[in-house]
């Protein structure tokens, strides 16, 4: 294992303590938990969202902590959810009077330990709602997950309930815009190399030297299937079909693309991915508002990519299009 | 060769695409040549900035076209210096009458054909300056180097020149303060990994399993020595050593970090890193004003990260804090 650390089971401490020495204007730490705040928290009036996960995702979540998007991150171990008590600190370091959102991905351990910790909020008083994102269109069930996973998509509902909470809604309006935003997105990605678990010291699966596999998903659970490596137009194109079969995109409809890299492709290869995204939703008359490429939700070192397509109404796109603050989301 | 892409030969014809299709509100493409600018080039009335270099280095330095930082960018084919004829038209296609500088990082491809097509701009009567980034302390000279290499402090030119000439100051004043960023940042990396060319089909060097290069160029050229991997934090130490050592930074002194990605270097351990950074830092009394973590400026896949200090006064702090707006810096 090959990576810039100094102890694996000290990765996660060092990583917030080095976030928050580098965005001091945008976060500052819950003391004693692996929980990150806004710099501000708790805001007054104002709905929080939580959100969190299993570390090796990064930027997600911590670096999307700012105004317009979170007010709090809690990062688990590499690929393991948050214990509950370390999401019911988050919570209450959040939490300005009017209710916190959580965020969850998709996974089993994560909707069980979120739901624990809304539980203990709510005994002392906070109000607390969730929401389940459910992005990925490859595979129905998989490793940790009942249902769908959730995926890259998630950015897109810190993105847009972050900026409803923004206009001052209540807790129940920023939890029906963040429905809206997992009603109306769908992604869907492929590895071509694994990665390595820092505490584990070896990758998590092989692959052969011309293979890929399509549908993987962020900590490496199988995807619909392995092939040879094909063009990046053919990979593109088939990705998107799934993602085009699976909601009603129509000529006329406006979307928000996001091509996210899951650590170790260039950003060339994103925006040649991207190049086929954008030809082929032209091609469908669907208009694109806007496109994000990079670094979203990655998976550790891992080779590969997702394609997330939001399908916006007025409301999505002002939100998407609304400014944002954060250490790795910025947007005037 | 496992790369998401279509055939080598046009892998940066199609990013460039993928870039404009992207980022329409930013870019446009100076059409038949490898050259991006500001969708709204020419700016009349403000100098000018142009940079490129081969590509393999994104987002340098297309995702820096944008307001308060370059008007223009040059993309040779992947680490391969853009032709003269290139840096011609994206310094015709830019120039609002103010004159146009180039920024250009020490490699002797780079410094000749910016020499040469800064030859035929002033043919046409137009002004043109140009700066010398040479911020790498690894080496003198270099494979394609004589001299120090430029390698990411190049970022923090861009965004202070660029604030600088927003301010609608003189092209000497613009070029002044280039100089004073280049006079003032210093840089080193390593590299824990190749990259592959796509043309060449294979990666340019190979380390053994638990083997690292300190001080490698952002080619691959060498560095000061390889040695079997240490704990990030005596590699930051020793990075930063050298660095400190080249320059007078001394306590009260107040620095701009960039830890920069190469490519497949988990944002994870970045963080790590910068929280050594800092913690040097903050032990020898130098302030940090900002801190910027992320791929800045990459070499394709290549695992490893450099640190960059750049020491500021006042007239640089105002202009790095100064907002910016690019594909992929932006700043309020």
């Amino acid at each position: 294992m090959k990576k810039v650390i100094n102890q694996a089971e000290q990765v996660v401490e060092e990583m917030l303590q080095g976030v928050v020495l580098a965005h001091p204007q945008y976060v500052k730490r819950v003391e004693g938990f692996d929980v990150i705040v806004r710099a501000n928290a708790p805001v007054a009036g104002k709905v929080a969202l939580v959100s969190g996960g299993g570390s090796g995702h990064e930027p997600s979540h911590g670096g999307f902590v700012g105004r317009g998007m979170l007010d709090g991150a809690v990062a688990g171990a590499v690929f393991t959810s948050p214990t509950p008590d370390q999401v019911y600190e988050a919570v209450k370091a959040v939490d300005g009077g009017k209710g916190v959102l959580l965020v969850i991905k998709n996974y089993t351990g994560d909707v069980m330990n979120f739901d624990m910790a809304a539980e203990m909020a709510e005994a002392d008083n906070i109000q607390v709602a969730k929401v389940v994102v459910n992005d990925d269109v490859a595979v129905e069930n998989s490793t940790w997950t009942t249902g769908r996973r959730g995926i890259a998509g998630t950015v897109f509902v810190h993105k847009i309930a972050g900026a409803k909470a923004e206009t001052g809604a209540s807790l129940e309006e920023v939890k029906a815009v963040a429905e809206k935003v997992i009603a109306n997105v769908r992604s869907m990605g492929m590895a071509l190399s694994p990665c390595t678990v820092p505490a584990a010291g070896k990758p998590s699966f092989t692959l052969a030297e011309d293979e890929v596999e399509i549908g993987m998903g962020i900590h490496g659970e199988p995807g619909t299937h392995r092939e040879s490596i094909r063009s990046a137009d053919e990979t593109a194109a088939h990705l998107l079909d799934k993602i085009l079969a699976d909601i009603d995109f129509t000529a006329g409809d406006e979307v928000a693309v996001l091509i996210n890299g899951l650590g170790a492709t260039p950003l060339m290869e994103l925006y040649v991915v991207n190049r086929k995204v954008a030809e082929i939703l032209g091609e469908k008359g669907i208009q694109i508002a806007k496109t994000y490429v990079g670094n979203y939700m990655t998976s550790l070192e891992m080779a590969g990519f997702s394609i997330s397509l939001l399908k916006l109404d007025a409301e999505l796109k002002e939100l998407l299009l609304a400014p944002a603050d954060t250490p790795a989301f910025v947007q005037f």
